[in-house]
């Protein structure tokens, strides 16, 4: 997981040409993500990305309206490899690789921590809260939901089931055991979410 | 939900009797959960308990070590009822209608803002996260696997389930949409909870 604990890399850039806008955006998104892992949401500031990137704060403005909107697209982007959805065609397994994938990223990477800050915070916060549904948790949902779809079309289950219903059972049973740890979050657990949903209980 | 919004009660009662331990107990837990769904842990203090329940500070210190302690024991006590698994012997009746009571009672009574507000404190709290697990999340949950294994004991569930993950799909997934609300908490979602886990979906 190379992107999530990174080395310094470059800093400022400013003695060299001018980068396209792409360029400065992703480099902006990198440093933001980069920064709230490391430091959290109490250490994140928009100078810090500012200066690790090689942008003005005004750039970053003309982008952003404000520091949780700027740390959660940054957070969206630099855990996207590692939450991507890998479509092999079986249902099951894509589900599961997928799940496990995230049980890592909240147990062996500052993300855990993190995350659950930001729902914290988000509670008594309605502009981190906004932030954080439509910037990242909303995207995340609709990214699992296009990969359930994408089983229902192929038959592997069933119409009428509810799909947002499933995001829930899946990465919010997770979640609800990041928040309140009662019980650990493993890798069996992850597992075994998508084995009760797939045999049913009975 | 009388237990849930009652009004000031008998306010101080030094003159009378002395009452049995158990009674004092038993008012201050019911006094401690009034005042926490009044006021959130915000407003929340031994003292206010006390004067409410006619008892001394002392006392209340002999039994619990922390205001989070007392407010999560009073909480447990006041939301019992509402939360009750009674036992029908038709389990999917049986959790379909309890998770119905959770969601009416974190959507219409003050206990789902209280509750998300624990809940993020207890991020950067560990004593009020350990009071929190202690004397609410682990209890309810034992309440829950009981009744599972109940069903499981009457041949309506899989022997070989675990129950403790069918406890994060069912009120962890609620916990979810309580706290990262991008899809509603309502009744139609907790009967899909139930319903997704029971017939599986495939």
């Amino acid at each position: 997981m190379s992107q999530l604990t990174p080395d310094a890399g470059p800093p400022l850039r400013r003695g060299r040409g001018r980068r396209p806008a792409d360029q400065v955006r992703a480099e902006i998104l990198a440093a933001a993500g980069k920064l709230l892992l490391a430091e959290g949401m109490a250490g994140f500031t928009i100078e810090k990305v500012a200066a690790q990137a090689g942008a003005s704060r005004m750039t970053i403005y003309k982008w952003w309206p404000s520091k949780g909107a700027l740390a959660l697209d940054g957070y969206f982007t630099v855990v996207g490899p590692t939450l991507a959805f890998h479509d092999t065609g079986d249902v099951v397994a894509d589900l599961t690789s997928q799940l496990v994938a995230f049980v890592h990223l909240m147990n062996d990477t500052p993300a855990g921590r993190v995350i659950s800050q930001l729902i914290a915070q988000a509670q008594t916060d309605p502009d981190l809260a906004a932030a954080y549904r439509q910037r990242y948790s909303a995207p995340r949902r609709a990214l699992a939901v296009e990969a359930i779809n994408r089983a229902v079309a192929r038959g592997q289950l069933r119409a009428d089931i509810d799909p947002e219903s499933v995001v829930d059972q899946l990465w919010g049973a997770c979640y609800h055991r990041l928040l309140i740890p009662d019980q650990p979050l493993t890798e069996e657990f992850a597992r075994t979410l998508v084995d009760n949903l797939m045999r049913g209980l009975r």
